[in-house]
């Protein structure tokens, strides 16, 4: 392995964050809160490792997907340790793996959170901690590939590793213009919404911390409430904007450049609006008959809807005490998810498809067994190659799910908070039911599971194979016989 | 579609019944009961109406496999539909559709019950409800073929839709053959087992009904505590049988015609006995740690593991009441299920197995793209085309698993009374957790949920497709394309 370039990518992404930890300082200078400093020697501190481990160049520019998945794997882990430090030197939150919890949480946008007081945050941890959500939106290695010259073409493989969906395309053909023009319209769509929220009302803190919450699908609020305590407008917004996040970006990027006919096509698209409709219209339907004002019901059904299968977590209502359907419709788009290409998490809805399509043709091949056809996506084919990933990050999914859902049931807490709080983890989610509800949260697990669910988090958010192969024997075993034959080969 | 011949199999298969509903009549001679006399009628009718349907020879004997999904599917309908009449008629189980549900759960090996008083039924009722888990373990199609001549290649459609398990080979050239090996099997092992049960004091009417539950891996008992008030002795047999009919026949096979080599070399049944071993280990520890005796927990572990597994369903110890670990390697192994070509159901081990081993080569493959790897079991090449088919069973069986999941939930029970009953009637298991636990029963559902889960067993039993295609317009759809591509071939 070329190990150069990951340490260079490492350092590179110290400075990066140790840069970013100086934004929340401006929070701090504004409200005058003393924990400005933890987060300016912090960010100080981290700068300087980052620039020392990246200032000698790495030998090759170029690199292979193995080696983009150990970064990305790496620098992902190494944010989150990073990024918890303030919070525990500040001693906002007194224990250091409740910390690193609580910015992986962030930054893989899962939103689950070990507080049960965020009131009593200071402005400056709050800004951080809904920070880390939209800087983790869209992906630390993708604003390095926006900003860093990086020759050669490794760097399709690093932001293959990083972004969520099956299949990433180069939207022009420069890699890095691509990461650009993504860059552009998250901060366009981030600002728009800030202005929608700041103008209706909202306290400009809370827009901001609520903006960010939702550009990354992230889901940390700033009150104890979530949302609920904001109006009907402002929920509105809120929830329009989740859904938007949730979409495919490649289809904001045909709007921008016109292409129209392109954009309005997309199957997974139209399938993630079917979801959402018929989710919500089911459960505003349970709502209703349970004696829930019709236009509140609608509301809360869609807020909720749009929060979990876009894997936000932000929450109006306690969805813990809704009935069964409801519930089991609520756990199966928390494991759906946003569309691919979206800042959410999840399977994502296009993986669904492929996976519905493949059975239709089996059925059909079964019956019909001359009939030859092809899996089409978008009225293109869909190469075998994919259809086989996606299924086998089907399994690969279940796999994790399972042995994180062993793991946990060491806790002997009830099937209902072992499997969602699974789900909720490893979908990027962040509330699931039972203890981990809407109204509850993390801080009770042992610390043994709380590894577990950062873990999973990371997992989810770098679409499980970065991170399964960084603690796989199998890729750092078949990784030294490919060195030994290199080595044997050049010696041959 | 050739529907003579799919009427001449219902036909033979109505007519096979009628005869197995005269044994009955022999148990409600030997305790006089009144009750025989309508196991008589209905058999008389049944084999008449038979006998009817299959007067007229079908006009070709070849059948693809698209009608042998069909003969099974509506033969396995059609079964439990008229097996359940006695039951109806004699007033034992009032609500036909109840008796139906007792009928399919029973022919489907499931196990899973309505009744909550066993006991009261009558010696001839209790024979008939544990002799359809000993026809419907090898299969009333596979018997069709033991006896029926049928000359043509198409006999291995049939017997590919009703076998459990990603592949079938033929163990000997003709299919016929074949069919006869495995029924002597079946007939010697369940033979041996009642001998073992018998001998070592149970009664002999109990004896044979276990026999015919343990064979069957269905699960129906005649006492109200199921097996718990069975001897030490007698639940050690049970167990060992349980186990033993949930290893795949073609291992008999071997056995049989000495080629012990390959017999001991079966990487599914090394699993099998892996996974059995470890999951009794854990839940035996949990056990202990609870207070429980040492050689009880032990006992109760693995007779428990070995009930669910092989998914068939006694029990002597209420799971329900169990730590959460234990509860969901429980849920685990319900899904995991049996060897393939046993008379087992669930997923399958050696489907498992092909889904891990395709991840860790797609794994390989990631890390080291070039390497061109094959999937091995037992040491041979496995077919991409089965690959292919174990992950799309695995998605279908998933999906089937929501869509049920999403309709009993309208029950507004418990998630996980809704999630393992669904689990348990798919998998052919009997029972689940919650309110369906080992205590339970499926009584409490309405008639809708009771259809779903009808539907769940025969699919689950059938491995899914053949149900799925018989309800499916898809199939219906290509079916009649098919019909009209061949008659405009002929008219062109």
């Amino acid at each position: 392995m070329n190990h150069s370039i990951v340490r260079y990518i490492l350092g590179v992404v110290l400075k990066i964050e140790g840069g970013l930890l100086l934004l929340p300082c401006i929070i701090s200078v504004i409200y005058q809160e003393q924990v400005g400093l933890y987060y300016l020697a912090t960010g100080i501190v981290t700068f300087l490792i980052g620039f020392v481990i990246s200032m000698k160049k790495p030998l090759q520019n170029l690199f292979s997907l193995r080696e983009g998945c150990f970064s990305t794997a790496l620098s992902w882990i190494v944010m989150s340790l990073v990024g918890a430090i303030p919070f525990f030197v500040a001693g906002e939150i007194p224990n250091y793996l409740d910390a690193v919890f609580e910015t992986a949480s962030g930054f893989t946008t899962t939103g689950a959170s070990i507080l049960s007081d965020v009131e009593a945050l200071s402005h400056t941890a709050l800004f951080w901690r809904s920070f880390t959500h939209w800087i983790g939106g869209m992906g630390v290695l993708v604003f390095l590939l926006a900003v860093i010259p990086m020759s050669g073409g490794g760097s399709i493989n690093l932001m293959r590793a990083e972004s969520p969906g099956p299949s990433v395309g180069k939207l022009v053909p420069k890699m890095k213009d691509s990461a650009r023009i993504l860059y552009y319209i998250y901060l366009g769509m981030t600002g728009i919404e800030f202005l929608f929220l700041a103008l209706g009302g909202m306290p400009v803190f809370d827009s901001i911390t609520i903006t960010f919450g939702t550009a990354g699908t992230g889901g940390f609020g700033v009150l104890n409430s979530s949302c609920a305590a904001y109006t009907p407008y402002q929920q509105w917004v809120i929830t329009i904007f989740m859904i938007l996040f949730g979409v495919n970006f490649n289809v904001y990027f045909l709007l921008l450049f016109r292409k129209f006919k392109e954009a309005f096509s997309s199957e997974e698209v139209k399938w993630y609006f079917l979801i959402i409709g018929v989710s919500t219209a089911a459960i505003a339907a349970q709502l209703i008959y349970h004696a829930v004002a019709a236009g509140e019901a609608i509301r809360g059904a869609l807020f909720q809807v749009a929060s979990v299968m876009t894997t936000t977590g932000f929450a109006t209502m306690d969805f813990n005490t809704w009935g069964t359907t409801s519930k089991v419709i609520m756990v199966l788009i928390m494991m759906i998810g946003a569309c691919a290409g979206s800042t959410g998490g999840g399977i994502k809805v296009s993986r669904i498809l492929l996976l519905l399509k493949s059975v239709k043709k089996e059925m059909v091949s079964f019956v019909h067994p001359k009939s030859v056809r092809k899996i089409m996506l978008d009225k293109k084919v869909v190469e075998h190659e994919v259809i086989r990933s996606t299924n086998v990050f089907f399994v690969t999914y279940a796999m994790i799910f399972i042995i994180s859902l062993i793991f946990i049931s060491f806790e002997g807490r009830d099937l209902i908070t072992s499997f969602t709080s699974v789900a909720a983890t490893l979908g990027n989610v962040g509330p699931g039911l039972g203890d981990v509800g809407p109204t509850g949260n993390y801080a009770f697990f042992h610390p043994f599971s709380k590894i577990v669910l950062i873990f999973d988090m990371i997992a989810g958010r770098l679409e499980l194979f970065p991170m399964l192969m960084l603690f796989s024997p199998v890729a750092w075993k078949v990784g030294i016989l490919h060195k030994k034959k290199e080595f044997l080969a050049k010696k041959g």
